[in-house]
């Protein structure tokens, strides 16, 4: 084999070739207990009001509002008390002239009445009370439709599910709800120099650190891992290892063995099922070597071996191909920006993506390089939370300076209580 | 049973009741892939030094630097190669005069070189090739030790384990991960008007939301949940339902019927099992009357039955405690600033909370309230990934005002490409 060329394209040219491939996972329905993360495969729309009566927000008194007329301090107005009713209770009373209805927190407004008095806006004995102030036609009613209208879409297909939908499900009835399967991944790590993470150390050998990496992002986003071992010295198995793999997974990652060189085997693999390479070398660093191809409709995504290589590969390329698989209307890494807290001379010759440390804790975003950066660190992966990205032909960046950065850990947790 | 007097205390008066509670989970191994998302229980130590070795990050030729002195256009030097080594093995041979081997990336430097030509610098001939330029010694190598020494702590313990942390640990031999076991939580939904998901809608009542509310934001963060049923209208039954859930779970959290009113019967429960109340009113809107309490080193929440309320006595409650009994070093939730971006002229007596929504995709972070933002809502919590946080005894946020938001989602994606 020799060495083949290769011609970069910009990292947005290649986010976008791998979104544009029109590869959607197919819908089913989970329980609601299990459908947190996945994307609505369908609007949800209101089959009747939220709230669904008028009801009581608080514990008080149901009455007329006309009654009230004229109480003060010093005229206070008796109200007699006909009924006690609980929330989920429903009073068979009318409430009259000067009557009320004793009435809980999100129990229904007994008809009659147009007010709710609070609780603490009163003086109680023993089947009455008394009030100083009057009310309004309306006063302290959580009112029938306040916050949804039947027909209104109160989720929309395309929409994570997170707890306030699953809150929203469970009041419209639906204890299987309709979404996107989500993907099933298969990892393979590959390099003559892996061993395994129980193996014991040998001479120019190290572990197999990206496979559990890859393995570890893929469970971050909720989909089920299968990692699979190959011989790399033997094609003829690599290539029946990626087939077995592809019929049981919807992705297949491999990591290491994509540099360009003399025993890469990975564009053989491609030539033998048929893959459509989508890009094999971008414009980044690091990672440019980070190929994307699909074969039946399965995307293959080669990373590096270089564990900050293939870590930004799996941000940038995988996470949105999972989203959009997964249905997502918003797939793409969230861009924000951030005042950098330390001078970054390099040139960039290619867009270059460094492992950092945003803090927002403040009025400012600030982010930091996260240690030792070099394309084949490890540490420094695990102490970021972000990556800042330099755009290409540009160098000197200095403290100060606003640069672009892409979160890539979703929990952010202080050490301190700053409220 | 009468009404309670109860004295409201600060919002994060209310936190540090909870975080300073001495309550722990054991430690025990977990396996490497099931890790992640779990709290460190031990600093990880280096034991050898990453990189383990001199090796080369690129393919390429090992050389001696002296050997290419004088190098230029007009006098390429020429090198005999005498190896051929991929990664994982070792050249026997000891690289001499004008002699090279060549070296894939990930390789091990070869006796007697001292720098790495990357094979795009040379002019590669059957068993030769020529270089152009001088390179000094270390050039193209990696160091061993470079990146840790041994002895350095990599990860320390309270660290969340993330796809960074599994690569360490996977480096470093760990087949078996120290962690903190993750609490589990018994859910309780309470209430004479809540209906299961499934069943039909009767008069005056409605769906129970919280329960799979708070299941979901439980399984967020990973944890395991069993919802139980109580008969909230038998005292009896209902304190033997809560000693059963806390027989199985380690985080007891039930919602509603602990409104100021007749039929609240929490208090008698917390009697029952001899819980101390931390406290049960905070100065806050909304979820004034969440209580907190600990019993048998188990906390027990009591969030509101308002949906908003509910929610947003999860965040501020039970995710600091549920991160602190995991062990981590951060448990505190993340307060950030952003502009807001709509008026909110109510007055703020107590500290107030506002489901919003928050934009970080710009030089400036935004906050806008999410819809309709009443206590009861619903539906507008679906539609928030953050919350204000408005100080009390305030009134009239304008439009540009920068406020404290606390971010609710995890997940941030764009639909747009801002790269």
């Amino acid at each position: 084999m020799s060495v083949e060329k290769r011609t970069p394209i910009p990292v947005s040219e290649a986010i976008h070739r791998v979104v544009q491939q029109d590869i959607t996972m197919p819908t089913r329905q989970v329980k609601l207990a299990d459908s947190t993360g996945y994307i609505l495969a369908e609007d949800i729309v209101a089959t009747y009001e939220i709230p669904r009566f008028d009801k009581s927000p608080y514990d008080g008194y149901a009455l007329r509002a006309q009654d009230t007329e004229g109480a003060s301090g010093d005229n206070r107005l008796e109200f007699k008390v006909i009924d006690h009713i609980g929330a989920g209770s429903v009073s068979s009373k009318v409430v009259g002239e000067r009557e009320a209805v004793r009435i809980m927190t999100g129990a229904k407004v007994p008809e009659g009445a147009d007010a709710i008095v609070m609780l603490e806006q009163t003086v109680e004995s023993e089947d009455s009370f008394t009030i100083r102030k009057p009310f309004q036609v309306g006063d302290n009613i959580a009112r029938k439709g306040e916050e949804t209208q039947i027909g209104d879409v109160v989720l929309e297909r395309g929409q994570r599910i997170n707890p306030g939908a699953i809150a929203v499900l469970a009041t419209y009835g639906y204890s299987e709800v309709p979404v996107y399967e989500k993907p099933s991944v298969g990892v393979i790590a590959t390099g003559s120099e892996l061993l395994n993470v129980e193996d014991e150390l040998e001479e120019g050998k190290i572990r197999n650190s990206n496979g559990p990496m890859i393995a570890s992002l893929s469970q971050q986003l909720g989909l089920e891992v299968e990692t699979y071992q190959i011989q790399q010295d033997d094609l003829e198995s690599s290539i029946e290892a990626v087939k077995r793999a592809m019929q049981q997974h919807d992705i297949i990652i491999t990591t290491g063995g994509v540099s360009v060189g003399d025993f890469d085997y990975l564009p053989e693999i491609y030539k033998a099922i048929d893959a459509e390479v989508l890009f094999n070398k971008i414009a980044m660093r690091p990672g440019s070597v980070t190929t994307v191809a699909v074969a039946n409709d399965q995307y293959l995504f080669g990373l590096s071996g270089n564990p900050s290589a293939c870590f930004t590969g799996f941000q940038l390329y995988v996470k949105p191909a999972v989203n959009k698989m997964m249905g997502a209307q918003a797939y793409y890494p969230q861009v924000i920006q951030a005042t950098l807290m330390e001078d970054f001379g390099k040139p960039n010759p290619f867009t270059r993506f460094i492992r950092a440390e945003a803090t927002l804790d403040g009025q400012q975003m600030t982010v930091t390089p996260a240690g030792f950066n070099k394309s084949g660190a490890v540490v420094s992966i695990a102490h970021s939370n972000a990556m800042i990205v330099l755009p290409k032909g540009t160098r000197g960046f200095k403290k100060g300076y606003t640069v672009n950065v892409i979160l890539t850990e979703s929990h952010a947790y202080e050490e301190d209580l700053n409220l």
